[in-house]
């Protein structure tokens, strides 16, 4: 349960890494975009084609080095229904290459609108006494500002399918301290939430020392990154912030612990746009991505242990 | 711009509720389910199909009395892009039947994935010159635990489009003072956050008083909801927790100003589910709603003035 299987995907790869998938239009080579404008029309069913026939060939070209894909739903939802039909398309064929899926989607609300969101992302559908998955990823990124309320569905959810959530707690853009970085009595707002989110995950422990209930810490704030590692010791973290936002590999190794787990850095636009930094022919775009992820991998592992379970 | 069309509505509606569109399947009658699935399957597309046509029938017994629909984003994402079609498609019936539509994401995120938020449903997509809107709502709720830079593409896009958003500030579920009542210095968190709203909303401001940035502030707490009323007279209060969640109708005034204006209060089950309360034959479903969204019009209303425009 937990993020077991997610933690044996990055041993087995010994990549700690994740390549979000946030598709945006002018990132997709043009051969690739006008192919399916043509076969679907220049619409919002045609620009969501583009971006499947895009991801599976990421997918390809990185499912047997990077363990795990974030694909961000905001990229989704704003070409509608198509693209919500893309996301779960993309979910399902990243699962059927073995790769680990964590839906960023920063889902909060609370009580049974809660569990719609769990049943959505994490779960499966009734219909009548039939069950359908609406989605279908491995583990979903939630805001916890609603408290108890908002989480206890999800980590039902996550013991009884195995699955896992990354509660935001200090995250990386610039602004994040305007709240998160207040001080409420002896300890900041981001400290308040790690809190929570080590006493959310007690009752879903794994067999790794990390529960179901995760955090996401950005790289961009390093010290905030260690502090958080030594207090939140059962909480595994989604690291976002490397690359384009400024994050360098020095910059995440406190996200990990003794053995080289602990987190799992993302990486979207420098894997996504590494065809265009790199000047290749837009053919070579899935390459020149698992170029990057290898890159990347060993840009932040040259610095670590050999990844090892307990 | 901002909320102007949304008090223009209430005004002369003389009616500041909202009817929130929360549509599980057990809620909707069997003739109405078995009639989709008959159609469609007995799956995804079905349920969905069987949704949008008890939303279709609500709105076109509410929308001369209830001046906006909220429908729920979970209710509609746990049954898949099937769900989102029903979504996009309830939205766009709501709007031709002059409703205004607050859709309840709680989206959250920053930068350029906030913008692909706010494109989606708020705003139009391009494809190529071309612009599709994805959904169409007229506002939407929104996170902001992570502080301006997950605001303001939504700000810049209201001013722009003539739409407005609502920041959870206090929400009405039990444990949401776990993080929301903590204290920051001399207040609480959602002080600290409604004092966020008003300053996200000085530049965005109304004809009548209120900005394009308002707020979620729980019936469920009615003495911080007249404090934060008083803390933020430029901000319009989107209250839920009336009915099924405890709140009254004395539990609401405190949301309001002196003409009467300044919030709206959301009814989702107790409307959706009027016909089982009431016990009446399934077909009188909608006409059951309407007898309730009149009920819950006149319970509010008779403790206020008659709600004008300053």
């Amino acid at each position: 349960m937990s993020f077991d299987r997610l933690l044996e995907r990055i041993v087995e790869t010994q990549n700690p890494t994740v390549a979000g998938l946030d598709p945006k239009l002018e990132y997709i080579p043009a051969y690739l975009r006008e192919e399916q404008f043509r076969l679907h029309g220049r619409n919002l069913k045609g620009a969501s084609q583009a971006i499947l026939a895009y991801n599976k060939a990421l997918i390809d070209a990185l499912c047997d080095v990077v363990p795990a894909v974030k694909p961000q739903c905001a990229y989704y939802e704003m070409f509608g229904y198509e693209g919500m039909k893309t996301l779960h398309d993309t979910i399902q064929y990243a699962k059927s290459k073995g790769m680990y899926v964590i839906t960023d989607g920063k889902r909060n609300d609370i009580g049974t609108t809660m569990e719609a969101y769990a049943v959505a992302h994490l779960g499966a559908t009734l219909v009548d006494s039939e069950e359908f998955e609406a989605f279908g990823g491995d583990s979903l990124t939630v805001n916890g500002y609603l408290g108890t309320d908002g989480v206890a569905p999800l980590v039902k959810l996550c013991n009884e399918r195995d699955k896992g959530i990354f509660v935001l707690c200090k995250t990386s853009n610039k602004s994040s301290g305007e709240l998160q970085d207040r001080q409420i009595g002896d300890m900041p707002v981001y400290r308040v939430m790690g809190e929570m989110c080590e006493h959310w995950g007690a009752d879903a422990m794994g067999r790794y020392g990390y529960s179901a209930v995760g955090a996401v810490v950005g790289a961009t704030y390093p010290e905030q990154l260690e502090e958080l590692r030594r207090a939140m010791p059962h909480t595994f973290f989604l690291v976002p912030g490397y690359g384009a936002q400024g994050g360098g590999a020095w910059d995440v190794l406190g996200a990990f612990d003794e053995r080289g787990l602990g987190a799992i850095v993302n990486s979207s636009r420098g894997i996504l746009c590494a065809w265009q930094k790199e000047g290749c022919a837009e053919q070579e775009f899935a390459a020149a991505a698992r170029r990057e992820a290898l890159r990347m991998k060993e840009d932040i592992t040259q610095h670590l242990p050999a990844i090892t379970l307990p």
